[in-house]
Formats: C-alpha cells, sequence, structure tokens
C-alpha cells in the first residue's frame, strides 16, 4: 500500500496552511498520507514512504536549515529511495523573492536520492509558490500537488 | 509502441558521442529511439515522442542557443507533453565549467513542458556530465540514462 | 568614459518597457547608456562596455534563445570581459513561472565571463521581474537596477 | 580597515583544507581575515566584515544545513550587509556531484543580502570545486577565489 509523507517546517503558519492543502489532495486521490514538522521526522523513518512532498519557507533562496538537516541526515538511505517520487512547495515573502530557488533546492536533493520529480505546464512550474499566506490560487495549486505526486506513487510505486 | 527522442547539439563532437552511449541504452531497454541533432528536429515532431533525451555542450552554464531554440520553438505544444520523461546530458571544458547548471537548464525546460525527470543516487546526479570527449566512467553513464528514461517511458507512456 | 549596454529581446513589449525604466535609472546616474535589442548587438562590440544588463522574456525557465545565441558568440571575448559588470531582467506570465531561473541563467552567463554581479536585499533579490507588463513596483525595480549597476560601473570600471 | 570572514563546516577536513588555501589567498592581498567553522560565528558578528567566503561540502546539491543555519540567523542583520562581498567554494565526492548548486546556493544566499559576487573565466567559473581532498587544481583556485574577493573589497569597500 503507497504512502506519502507530507513533512514542512512553518514559523509564521503559511506552509503549514500549504501542507494541509497538498494533504488534501492526497487524500483525493486515496493514497495513504502522513503529515508531520520536520522536526518530527527521523531520517530512518523515511524508508517507509513512497512519495515525499516537502515544504519550507523561503530563506535566503533555499530552504530552511531545518528542513536541509533532515535531507542532510537522510544519508544513511542513500542509494534506498532510488525512484521513489518528490515534489515541493514554498511560501515567500515577495514574488521574486528566492521561491523558485527554495523549490528547486529541494527538488535537486530529492534528484540526488535518484527520486523522480514533475514540473506542471500550468501556474508555477516547479512547485506551488504562496506570496505570504496561501490564496486561492496557491490553495488550488498545494491540492494540485498532491494530486500530481500521488498519481506518480500510484504509477511508479504500487 | 513508447518512443524516445535523443536530440543532441556537437561541434566538437563529444556531445554526438555521448548522444550515442545513451541510444545504447534505450536499445538495450527494447524502447524505439530517433538520434537527431536539434538541427533536424521541428518542434511539432515533438508530440510524436514519450520521452525526451537532450544533450547540449555546456556554453556559459547553459544549454547552447541551438537547442534553446527548439525548446522555445515547442511551445506550440505547451501542456501537451504533460507527463512525459525526460533527461539531459552534457560535456563540458573542465569540473564546475557550468556543467551541472546546463543539465538543470534542460531539465527545468522538461519540467515546465509538465514532464517527469529523475536523479539518480550515483556518480552525476542530474545526468551525465563529460569532461571534454567522453571516457569510460561518461559512457557508462550515458547508457545508464539511457535505460533509467526508458524504464520510466515503459512504465508511464505505454 | 565608463558605458553601459542594455540588451534585451521582446516580443510582446512588456521587457522593452523594463530595458527603458532600467535605462532611466542609468542616466540618472549619469553613467553612459545604449539601448539596443539583441539582435543589434554584434559580439565583438561587447568589448567596449563595463557593464551588461540584459532583458529576456521567461521561455521555458531561461533566457530566450535570441539572448543565448549573443551570450554563445560573446566566446571570442572569452577572458577579457573579466571585472566587468552584468544585471538581469525579466517579464514572466506567471509568479512560478521560471523568471527567477532566467534571470540566475542570465547572472551565471555573466559570472562564467569572470563578471561581478549583485543582488538587492529589497523585492526580487536576484532581478527585477515583471508579471506580464511592468507595474509600478517593477518599474521602481528596474529603475534601481539601472543605479546599482551604474552605481558599481563608476566604482569598478573607472 | 577591511576585513573578511571566511567561515566554513568541514566533517571530513577537505573543506577546512580549502578554507586555508584561501585565506592565503586573502593574506598574500593584504586584507585581515579572520578563518571560523561556522558553529563558532555568531550571527550578529557578520556586520563587523566586508567580505564573506563561506565553504561547505556538497551535501544533496547544497550547502550543510550548519552553514545554512548561519545564513537564517543572518536574517537579523538583513537590509545592511548590502553591497559587501561575497564568495563560496565546496568539496564534493564527485564530477557531476552537486557542487555547483551548492556553490550557487551560498552566492544566491549572499545576493539575497545584496552583496556583490564575482564568477571567474578561467577554471571553477562559480567558485573552487575539490573533487574529495583538494588537489593542486584546487588548491590553486582557492587562493585565486581568496585574492579575488580581497581585491573586491579593497575596491568596493574601503
Amino acid at each position: 500500500m503507497a504512502k506519502i509523507l507530507i513533512a514542512y517546517y512553518s514559523k509564521g503558519g503559511s506552509v503549514k496552511k500549504m501542507a494541509k492543502f497538498v494533504e488534501d489532495g492526497v487524500k483525493e486521490s486515496g493514497v495513504d498520507v502522513v503529515l508531520k514538522t520536520v522536526e518530527d521526522v527521523a531520517a530512518d523513518e523515511l524508508i517507509q514512504y513512497d512519495g515525499f512532498i516537502f515544504g519550507s519557507p523561503t530563506y535566503y533562496g533555499q530552504m530552511a536549515a531545518q528542513v536541509k538537516k533532515l535531507l542532510d541526515d537522510s544519508v544513511i538511505l542513500h542509494g534506498r529511495l532510488e525512484g521513489r517520487i518528490g515534489g515541493a512547495f514554498t511560501s515567500a515573502g515577495n514574488i521574486g523573492g528566492g521561491n523558485e530557488t527554495t523549490i528547486l533546492s529541494i527538488l535537486q536533493a530529492f534528484m540526488i536520492h535518484g527520486m523522480v520529480v514533475q514540473g506542471t505546464s500550468k501556474n508555477d512550474h516547479y512547485g506551488p509558490v504562496a506570496i505570504g499566506a496561501p490564496d486561492k490560487r496557491a490553495e488550488r495549486q498545494c491540492v494540485d500537488l498532491g494530486k500530481r505526486i500521488a498519481k506518480l506513487v500510484k504509477k511508479l510505486c504500487q
């Protein structure tokens, strides 16, 4: 039975809200999902999941150190997550504020684990971006991301 | 019947050699493959393929203008390549010479088409890099890339 | 006497409008400036300028092929632009639409020429982004970019 | 009197060795330099320096979490480091192993602080990369980076 982990770091609450919208999308697709803060995820626990959707605020153009720590710790599983699915989302202070590079920083880490990632031809191509708290546009994109990752997990990991 | 396009631009011949190694990998996997220079590919022809593996020399840290032109022209198919598979490889003058950003420039373009891309936990994580002409190490990675993309095409596009 | 080149590619007109705002910023700073489309710039002409501000629409997450062609052609000056100044701006279809990666694709090319680039702690950190036609926010940032590059040119190249 | 901070995180020792070579380059240029591990740098201390050269191992294609933590903490100085100078270096496991994206992750953070960064037309364009322990090639590039940043600091910050 496929299972997706949504792990996020949120200080102001915007990323947490986005995480819940992403969770809605996964659930609608009928895939099991666990929602946690990155601080509550132990690196060796990652082996249990088929898909990973990480959320982070945009801090200096990359994921927050707390999210990076989990990824650095995940080296104990290096090579064993090959072929699993990854996605990312972020909340940023403003439009050109480093949001794309933040999402790509997470996706690149997933690729280095040998994971599969997917863009979208619509809206935020690399992953959902909220400017501050998520508006309707960001909400819809988060739900879509959840569905997109769930669909890939079902096709590639079951 | 799934089909993969390998399209490349090569001036000195290194990228062309890599393209043939990638082709070997696809063929070994039993997936149909077409090998062409980017100049010989018409944008509307891209609709016929399930997977795309683009090769470019590293020119100022991104794909060559000739490769970019094909991608720019592919806007006529925007939205219709969603869910297809993409991969990339490059030959560069030296180690920190812009090779990773070149490969990522192609993968990002594919993601904006809504495509699926995959890294690898071994060796060149984003895609194969040759320093100058491809050595045995680069050859092996190119074959692996062909196999990796063929495997995804078979799982996701047939 | 220091001189800055603003070179842009514009199809719909948004990037051209941004280019003119950038020009205003350079002029206010009292530095000579030439404004041209990339098609009107010959690569060997680049040797005459101390600063370069390139503008491009966001096409598949990188600069347009027309802009890339000029940069590829500029290899005839490789090593001779070391220490000069570079900046970039873009117009994109939507927020997470590849605008940051477009600006960074230009800045990375400039860095490979050995140039100096600068971010800003305010607004669009890597360079000005307009969503569609430039609004007041984008206009102000374009003027600021012109001033920022002019200031660096005056300090480093006169 | 201008002063440069070299801050690094090193587990295996390769990045530490690179840091010392960078220090040599700064010293040769006659600029004051402080060499510290990132764990020994308090964020508010950054205000004292004119130039920053950060070193990190390549961990999943970005700077180590320890380096990111210092940058995240530096938000207390946001806007006050505008116009200062930044550079970066890394040690990676292999050629396409995420080293360029690691260096760019640091340079992008510096740009978001409004800092000035510079590439080089020779060798590793974004910053020095060692594959494992630094060889002669990496050593020379580290010394060059120290000199390059020192030169910019002298021109822009004194």
